[in-house]
């Protein structure tokens, strides 16, 4: 511990009980999502609920040399709020108010709260905060934001960023600033409150959202395609995507079917290579010609079977067939998730070089996606006690990024990051973009406190 | 000129005729469309065509540290492209590359392209290009990507950075980046892509964009609202966003109605207070059911005449109508543009605040507006050949600004801030974000070379 840091001035000057030493409960802060063994052990943590209190967190480490780790619900997938040795966490749990205002269609959270505590309070006044990252019931608004969110009705409604009007951020210093407002549009001075959201911690913590909000979504009507080959599905997104703009397309591969209905047992078709689920909300009749049109792209490839519903019931059955996949896939094996993103018209050949990398590499790889704005998810699930085939797992988890780049992708199209894909940011960035982003962080964080180790 | 720059060098190192220093054609490059009378006189100007020709131009100004004004059409009205003493103006007029891939639904273009070049090069592909501010057939893109240029269609459709996946953009030291790429979701490093969206050129020289496209844009239903009060017609916009979200939602004052009327002549109701012209394209029954919404929302708040039509040549005479709106109030006087945008709640606050200004100062002030996302163009109108008007004028020009911060809005919705509101920026934004500015821009322009005088 760097100068000797009397944490017990930093407790004296925060409310009793809100630096946490107790090795047991920090036991519960090393990890975050993605399960890293290597995660390391906190100083402390700290649960502030205030603006003021984080700053004065922030002035301590900044006047100790602490680093800090924030974490919003531990949800990353990518190593983002995994603890480091002798640094904080900062944990915005207890960061809860919450207010919506009609008038403006906004609402105005502290990060700690979940999305869909964020999503039930808009629903409360009749509208409707759209980003729906699969986690939303047990991941923050904060860490959204920190991540720039997707979900599953971004390929229509957008992701994270497009409804985040205003900010209020913690810097490295201890100052707190704030950025962008209530109005719709903001073009004055640098785009700072774009520059924050899915910064990954690494510029500031955040401590307020004013998000914009919707009316209500119209009722939505739910297609589901059973296809008898991935790359057939793949190309069936394609032939939707061409035409319209559905408000969800999403992929399951047979490995990801099956888990689920292990799981779940709720009569998915096992036999089925993919599933392709998809909604329309557009109202009345142009509702109609989208779900025909939808129904006729998966039947031109292939769909042995093909299947709507207007009832809002059975539609959230499979979505939330789709959002179990991670945990089902999970009871496989221990995972290494991937985000990798590519241009649409690229989609079946990331899946085939997928299914190629994991004949390759002899392991367990299975695909879903965010399908309808190219965005997938392969889950390499491997057996951690057989070394070997870790060893080919992590080989995998490489080759699938180089994949994704080779193709003109991204190695994240939500997760972000993290601490797990760094190594692979500069391959697809190249070494000037790394360096424009260090200069970034050094002249917001030039003593780099806040989450060391991720991006940079 | 410091240093004694080398002109004749870095002729030498461009194509014969690339730099320009024939004062004649100098002084139609001094000024922008904000027609500020102390613009500078650039040292010379310089045309290139490509990137490669761009990077050399700004490894020469560091070497000799010669500060540059990048061009785009100078259309800004905030003096953004207004030329500086001793500086070069590098105009990207003859940037002019072009390329639609329908695979991807993407546009990749050089910045000199006119907005509405884009667009039609789109169009030929069956495919949108949305963003269109009133200018688009004498903007740039480029000026558009730098500025996060709004428009009348981006109530529904959002505005540039919604549509800007990738770009290439030379730095300070003349190093090319790219950030970004054809993929619709990219979370890999800091969102740089969108960190230079709406940096009005102080970061870099932009000098590639990708655009996302989307389907061909619906045929639309036009509405026009005939009011006899202006704040009405403010409570009519508010009582259709409500409920809402339509394709374009404009507000012409009785100064601007009359203004374009003499202009062009087109049978505008001379009597009216205030018009809405607004626009659904939702489909079928759907667009139907908005227009109604829309009229009944025009009725209710004291519209004596409403008038729909979907001929889209009679709608386009409406659109147009608005679009003539500035140079139209031009020949009333010299103008002060507004571009002052409030949370939607306080639209009516806001026309009714900029009256008041106008009768304390004594001056014309007509009031146009992308009403529908809260963003107003006051245009002071003013005999630039009396002092003492000029001198109200420019209070009056402060004194708007200083309403819209005291509504919880913004100084530029869209134009930017430039040379001309930077003096307003700090009073909006508080000194700690002034502070963050600066050390960004310090960051990627450690000597300030990148338009100098602009934000900061
Ligand atoms: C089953 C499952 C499904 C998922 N599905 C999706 C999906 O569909 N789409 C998607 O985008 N993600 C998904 N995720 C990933 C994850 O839920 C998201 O990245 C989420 O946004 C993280 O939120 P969190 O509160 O858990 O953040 P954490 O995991 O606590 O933190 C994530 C990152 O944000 C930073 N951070 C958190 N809060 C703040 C703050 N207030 N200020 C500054 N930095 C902060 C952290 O330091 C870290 O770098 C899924 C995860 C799981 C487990
Ligand atoms: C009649 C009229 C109506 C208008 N209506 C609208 C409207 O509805 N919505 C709206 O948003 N604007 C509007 N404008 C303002 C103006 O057209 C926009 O700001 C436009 O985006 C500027 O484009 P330009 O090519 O003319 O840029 P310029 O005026 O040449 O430059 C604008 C700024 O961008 C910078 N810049 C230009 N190109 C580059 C580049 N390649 N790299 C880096 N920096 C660059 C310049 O340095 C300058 O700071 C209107 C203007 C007029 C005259």
């Amino acid at each position: 511990m760097p100068d000797n840091a009397p944490l017990t001035d930093l407790a004296a000057e925060l409310p009793d009980g809100m630096v946490v030493t107790d090795p047991d409960i920090l036991a519960g802060y090393r990890q975050d999502r993605a399960l890293d063994p290597d995660a390391g052990t906190p100083l402390a943590l700290v649960r502030p609920s205030t603006t003021a209190q984080v700053q004065t967190i922030i002035r301590w480490c900044a006047s100790h040399g602490i680093k800090v780790v924030t974490r919003g619900a531990g949800t990353s997938l990518s190593g983002g709020s995994t603890a480091v040795d002798g640094a904080l966490v900062l944990s915005t749990e207890r960061m809860r108010d919450l207010s919506v205002d009609t008038a403006t269609r906004t609402a105005t959270v502290q990060p700690g709260l979940l999305n869909t505590e964020v999503k039930a309070a808009a629903v409360a006044h009749g509208l409707w905060y759209p980003p729906d990252p699969s986690s939303f019931e047990i991941c923050s608004i904060g860490g959204n934001v920190a991540t720039n969110a997707g979900g599953l009705c971004c390929v229509k409604y957008g992701v994270t960023v497009d409804y985040v009007l205003g900010l209020e951020v913690v810097l490295a210093d201890g100052r707190a600033i704030r950025v962008g407002g209530r109005q719709i549009k903001d073009s004055a001075g640098l785009p700072l409150t774009k520059l924050f959201v899915g910064s990954e911690g690494v510029l500031g913590i955040i401590t307020e959202i004013t998000l914009r909000l919707l009316p209500a979504q119209p009722p939505a009507c739910t297609v589901v395609g059973v296809f008898p080959s991935v790359t057939e599905a793949g190309r069936a997104v394609l032939a939707v995507t061409d035409q319209i703009r559905p408000a969800m397309l999403e992929f399951m591969d047979a490995v990801a079917v099956n888990a689920v209905e292990d799981m779940m047992t709720m009569g998915l078709p096992r036999e089925a290579a993919a599933l392709l689920i998809a909604q329309s909300d557009a109202p009345g009749p142009a509702g109609a010609e989208e779900v025909a049109l939808i129904q006729a792209a998966f039947e031109a490839h292939g769909a042995t079977e093909c299947f709507s519903t207007d009832d809002p019931a059975e539609g959230e059955a499979f979505t939330a067939a789709r959002r179990a996949a991670i945990p089902a896939v999970e009871r496989l094996g221990s995972l290494l998730l991937e985000d990798v993103g590519v241009p649409l018209p690229a989609l079946p050949d990331l899946i085939d070089g997928v299914a190629e990398i994991a004949a390759t590499q002899d392991v367990t790889i299975s695909v879903i996606a965010h399908a309808g704005d190219g965005n997938t998810h392969p889950l390499i699930a491997y057996d951690p006690t057989d070394a070997a085939q870790h060893d080919r797992a992590q080989a995998a988890f490489g080759q699938i990024m180089d994949l994704a780049i080779s193709l003109g992708g991204t190695i994240t199209g939500e997760h972000g990051v993290g601490r797990l894909k760094k190594a692979w940011l500069p391959d697809q960035v190249g070494p000037d973009v790394m360096q424009v982003t260090a200069a970034i962080k050094a002249a917001l964080d030039p003593d780099g406190l806040l989450n060391p180790g991720v991006l940079l």
